[in-house]
């Protein structure tokens, strides 16, 4: 049963929410290392071993086949394939926008200049088994591929038959993805690193996992890029006395089934509605598949928490920076600008959640743990890179070497001065 | 004396440079992980202490008060001044460019949206001591400035009269820092992860450190936003036999005054100018007040590297992914578009290095250790965060809950399918 809690009450509860950060055991950051520098060492063998161990499989060649591919195509669904193409060209229209292309800033004798380029090749981990979701494969690889990402490459695991999901193959192909590998877990991570004798390394990975993947990802950070170390998943929804119960304890379900982790909330300025999504969401319950799941997230961080009135919510809302935030009052529009962390916003009745993780266009690969105030969702600037342009005459070094030579004085870089002064020392 | 060594001998030097990466040691990590703990425990108490132990100073209050801004103003010479405020004007100019708006595509039933907000509070470190340069300051502050950060915070440890350098305070004010803290090391880095009794938490650490300062940004990465984990500096020079072996040998050293891990690296088709650099960077080093650590950096990690062509340089450049590139060959601009992997490029004979760590615009915190391949200069994009909105009308999810719900149903998660459906419930 969600608890009905109030805002005036300092409770451990509360404050559970408000400093929510999930914190990995040492003994599991202390076994990824291993793995890692298993892979880092013997290469592919170190690959097999773990694709044995952890996914039961004897892998000869890693890489997906164009049989298996074509395969794939013939086996999907008629109404399934329409569905990912309809999502491909919504998820491609909203970040088209995102590209940037660079500028100059010049004059007859300097410029100064933004080039920007693609990062040449990028691995997206997309978890296998119950999580293997398509959706996944969409949101990771179209930005990069808009970004004009050279090389795409998806690892994940195969099931013991040494196969991958049909949805995840088809949506890998729409979405121009290079190669897909048979490999996942911590040890995937590594391969796409550090490389190994079969696979190329890359330059930044991106996608979810488990807790070995994020801790895999977080290791080798620096290496490569990486995207974000994703905790569970949270919605926020601030809602009044006008919205509809049932909606929203369904809503409320839809991000607790993801973990027993996931968090999921209401803001309240009405006692009635909060009492009646109690209800609702106790009856709705019932019919859930993943019951059990919904149970002990709404243990863990579920709630509905009343407030005074929907200025102190927005404030709340800000203070949590969730993932996901529903506005469900009654001129909706009107408070998104309000809402200044978080990471997607979905406003109005009839604009759940679960229209931004599948159709809408926007990315749903979020800031999750607060990191919201400080982070953005996955886009294409992910996958470019930046260089700056320097170009300078004589002349214009001539004009600026006064200033240049006074900073690197009081700094107290004699080689940082003489590098210019040099320059015109024959004159 | 710089080694020369060709691309086909595949020395351990060669090797050395190509796979550079700067690794912590595991003592100062543990010590940084102490430090920080206590800070987040034991707050203003913790800053004390730990400001007595590094900084030998007993603080009363951290903040650098209004009379010590004025007393700088007053102290500063009036060239640094008018350098200081060229150099403003121009990082505002290259870094206003950069300011990202947001985006709306909708129709009349539907909208999807990209937001953008400043990131509330920014936290920046500055080095003290001998390291005390302002134009880190204008360099860090002035693009979260453009981008509308409320708070800019300067941490900096001060020397053992309690005082900051004039030169810092005076850029401080000029680039519109809210307030400037007289605390240095890893635990000012708590102070602004965590938040003390006087001290508000930040939501981003930008600003370079020490390796204490670098570790404890990395362990409270995920709590607040960071820039990056920047390593020791580097220039690599791509010249041919036009060049200038003394502008060459003195923008070498300009790199390698920093850090006795710096890296100065030349590479270049002609034979005859590979000697000429020798010599010359011989004969200037004497000149030199940082001649040692100069010395020592081009015995770790700096070397003429003798290639066969242009291309084959070029590509050298891309794999080791420098933080800075010169461009010092016939016609420097055609090579500008080749080079895929760099934090910053320098073009043509008249465009050292210097000049952009002080004066022309661009920003001067860029990324290093190889990097480049997936990290782009400090921007006002880094204190920008984004938001993804979406709106949908009751007749636009009508039309859209086919697809939707199809995939749901593909990724098993009936929740999500549930909370589209249940809103078309009653009709």
């Amino acid at each position: 049963m969600l608890e009905i809690l109030s805002i005036e009450q300092k409770s451990e509860k509360l404050n559970q929410i408000l400093h929510r950060t999930v914190l990995p055991t040492g003994q599991i950051e202390k076994r990824v290392e291993e793995i890692l520098s298993d892979v880092k060492e013997n290469g592919d063998g170190a690959i097999r071993k773990y694709s044995f161990l952890f996914d039961e499989v004897n892998l000869e060649t890693f890489e997906v086949s164009e049989e298996e591919i074509s395969q794939a195509l013939n086996e999907i669904n008629e109404e399934l394939m329409e569905a990912l193409l309809a999502a491909k060209e919504n998820i491609e229209r909203y970040h088209e926008k995102q590209l940037q292309t660079g500028y100059k800033i010049e004059n007859e004798i300097s410029s100064i200049q933004q080039i920007i380029n693609p990062i040449e090749r990028v691995g997206i981990y997309i978890p296998g088994g119950k999580a293997a979701y398509p959706s996944t494969v969409l949101m990771n690889a179209i930005p990069a591929k808009i970004a004009g990402v050279n090389e795409i490459v998806i690892v994940t695991p195969p099931n013991k038959e040494g196969k991958i999901k049909s949805s995840i193959l088809v949506a890998a192909k729409l979405a121009g993805v290079s190669k897909v590998l048979k490999i996942g877990g911590a040890h995937a991570i590594g391969a796409l690193a550090y490389g190994t004798e079969t696979i190329q390394r890359v330059d930044k990975i991106v996608g979810p996992g488990n807790l070995y993947v994020a801790l895999a990802k977080k290791n080798v950070s620096g290496i490569v890029g990486i995207d974000m170390v994703a905790g569970p998943t949270e919605v926020v929804i601030l809602a009044d006395e006008h919205a509809n119960e049932r909606f929203i304890a369904a809503d409320l379900m839809a991000q607790a089934e993801h973990d027993e982790m996931a968090s999921s909330i209401v803001i309240t300025t009405s006692n009635e509605l909060a009492e009646k999504i109690q209800q609702a969401s106790h009856d709705l319950i019932e019919e859930q598949p993943r019951k059990e799941i919904i149970q002990k997230a709404f243990e863990n961080y579920g709630a509905i928490i009343k407030v005074n009135s929907i200025e102190e919510g927005l404030n709340l809302v800000n203070k949590i920076a969730p993932e996901h935030v529903e506005i469900l009052l009654k001129d909706s529009e009107e408070y998104v600008t309000k809402i200044k962390n978080a990471g997607a916003i979905f406003v109005g009745d009839y604009t759940p959640e679960p229209v931004g993780d599948y159709y809408a266009g926007t990315n749903h690969t979020l800031p999750t743990s607060g990191t919201a105030r400080f982070t953005s969702p996955l886009s294409v600037n992910d996958f470019q890179k930046k260089t700056s342009v320097v170009y300078y005459s004589k002349e214009a070094l001539k004009a600026a070497r006064n200033y240049i030579e006074t900073i690197a004085n009081e700094e107290g870089l004699f080689g940082h001065k003489k590098a210019i002064s040099i320059r015109f020392e024959e004159e």
